[in-house]
């Protein structure tokens, strides 16, 4: 990205292995992610600086200390670099590992990728993909990963009411996840009519259109007055947040995964007082990925349909715009 | 409280039985709580309000539908009302009862007392208690258990590190808490010798007196930098709360009973990154009563000794006093 609202495609140097556990990757497909959109909007600093944070691909080049992966081998990696050894890692929390860095730093809206700690960060799938399977594997890397992350930091479970604040493609793939996790009823809040569709597609079983407090009231009304079991909160705005604590039950889980902004808080008396669980941030995606790769390899779930713009990666540009513009919900740059 | 600093022993009419679930009970013993103070320190209004939210004591009279208790009984309250039989108390959470109200708008620092829904409030114990038992059952109503639901929130289990916030009776109990439940370590934060001693005969086994971010230093420094699985913060100010946030590691729990005033907020982006869970509030005491009586009757702890000032009810003025001079940490009231 030159500058915000300029994206451009340029060439740089083919990365090469540095660190014995490094491992290049021919992408076969990126994609762009909300939160790319915050420097594009000019809301973070961007000066000449590489995009991009999701991918799959094949392996080119592997470091000597390499075990796990082969030249050839099709992978699916984090956003986040994770080393999946570490004390933190092995509790769960790859994203936030003791040598972790965010693959946003080297861009993966490229050919090609050096991941460092690849061992930790990459999951090979059984064999080659069939074609039709790469955009749903593609998912796992971020938005798949986040929406589970946040179902499960909601603590969504069979017999649980789940609300999902945010109809975006995260939103969108928390309602998956609820579904998969067996919630009872998924209320997927949303003014828009095809992500609606797509929601109930996921599993919703309610829509809600109503935002801030009044969707937050809905919630309540439909849950006997006590608010949801678990909410997801994928948006990451002071009116999402309150949204979220307001919709969850005394004792019910809010799992948010929309990146606070510098203005967003949590007022203290309000959240102590509503007795709800707090859990989120930058999803510990490698915890799932095997799980996830699995579920998509059996074609238990689908989600690669969350891409509604399909383009070569020679044309990102359009591809911002369209997300900038709300054309899209997601675009998938094939490479 | 007549007006802020001026506690007075007032003669009010005898409580009577208005609701069929309804109890009368007469006061063993009460006690002040460090939230007496703020309306002491005049941080909330007061104007003539009976005070007073922790109680044990014998029951004198029950409406028609009271079926678990009987007159004669010893009974322990929790400091929130609950029906203990609505979804919200079924999941655990009766503090946030459908029909939940706050002891202290009752106010048990007296004589005798109405409590509602006295089958989903109160616990008998097996029998008439001897004396001696009767701090301990007293520190149930209140600070135990809220103590004890902090290191629930906070997760504090075998092999963990849990670091405790404030060194005040919830503190303590605090400590004695994580002990009861496994934990491995259990660093009590403290400038206080005889605190910390009554910490160490809790269990504590680090004291650290650093605070703020310097507290949160300590705490990563004894943790191989990764910070403590579980903190309680149990004072609840901001400078309490970030040193919790800071000192707890990614994917660990913050469990925080200490009440938030106004001013306290959670930074959004900072909570995001930390990757801490977030949970308490008012503690669900009534879930927690009748193991803690069960402990307290069988021995295996005495959180008694968290009182160290016991003053006839008369002399409650004196009783404020010394909390507010901090020449008492609690204060047992004989009736």
């Amino acid at each position: 990205m030159h500058a915000p609202g300029d994206v451009r495609v340029v060439e740089r140097d083919s990365p090469t292995i540095i660190e014995s556990t490094d491992a290049i990757i021919r992408l076969s497909a990126t994609c762009i992610c909300g939160s790319d959109l915050w420097p594009y909007r000019g809301v973070e600093a961007v000066d000449d600086t590489p995009m991009g944070h999701e991918y799959v691909g094949i392996v080119e080049e592997i470091g000597d200390a390499v075990k796990t992966l082969k030249v050839g081998d099709f992978v699916v990696g984090s956003f986040v670099i994770s080393d999946n050894t570490c004390e933190i890692c092995r509790a769960g929390y790859q994203s936030h590992c003791v040598h972790g860095t965010f693959v946003s730093q080297i861009g993966t809206q490229s050919e090609r990728a050096r991941i460092p700690y690849a061992d930790g960060t990459l999951v090979a799938t059984p064999e080659r993909p069939d074609p039709e399977l790469i955009p749903s594997l593609l998912t796992a890397s971020d938005v798949l990963g986040t929406g589970w992350f946040a179902a499960v930091a909601a603590e969504a479970r069979p017999g649980n009411t789940v609300a999902v604040v945010g109809d975006g493609a995260v939103g969108l793939m928390g309602v998956l996840a609820a579904k998969q996790l067996g919630a009872e009823r998924i209320i997927a809040m949303s003014r828009h009519p095809d992500r609606q569709a797509l929601a109930r597609e996921f599993g919703a079983t309610d829509i809600v259109e109503e935002r801030g407090d009044d969707g937050a009231a809905r919630i309540k009304e439909l849950t006997d007055g006590l608010g949801a079991h678990s909410v997801i909160e994928a948006v990451g705005t002071q009116e999402s947040l309150m949204q979220a604590i307001r919709a969850t039950r005394p004792g019910g889980h809010v799992g948010y995964v929309g990146v606070f902004h510098e203005d967003v808080t949590v007022p203290g008396p309000e959240l102590f007082f509503s007795g709800v669980h707090l859990h989120g941030g930058p999803a510990p995606v490698r915890r799932f990925l095997p799980e996830l790769i699995d579920l998509i390899w059996r074609r238990e779930i689908d989600p690669g349909k969350v891409f509604d713009l399909v383009l070569p990666l020679e044309e990102v540009a359009e591809g911002y715009r369209a997300m900038d513009e709300r054309r899209a919900t997601k675009v998938l740059l094939t490479i």
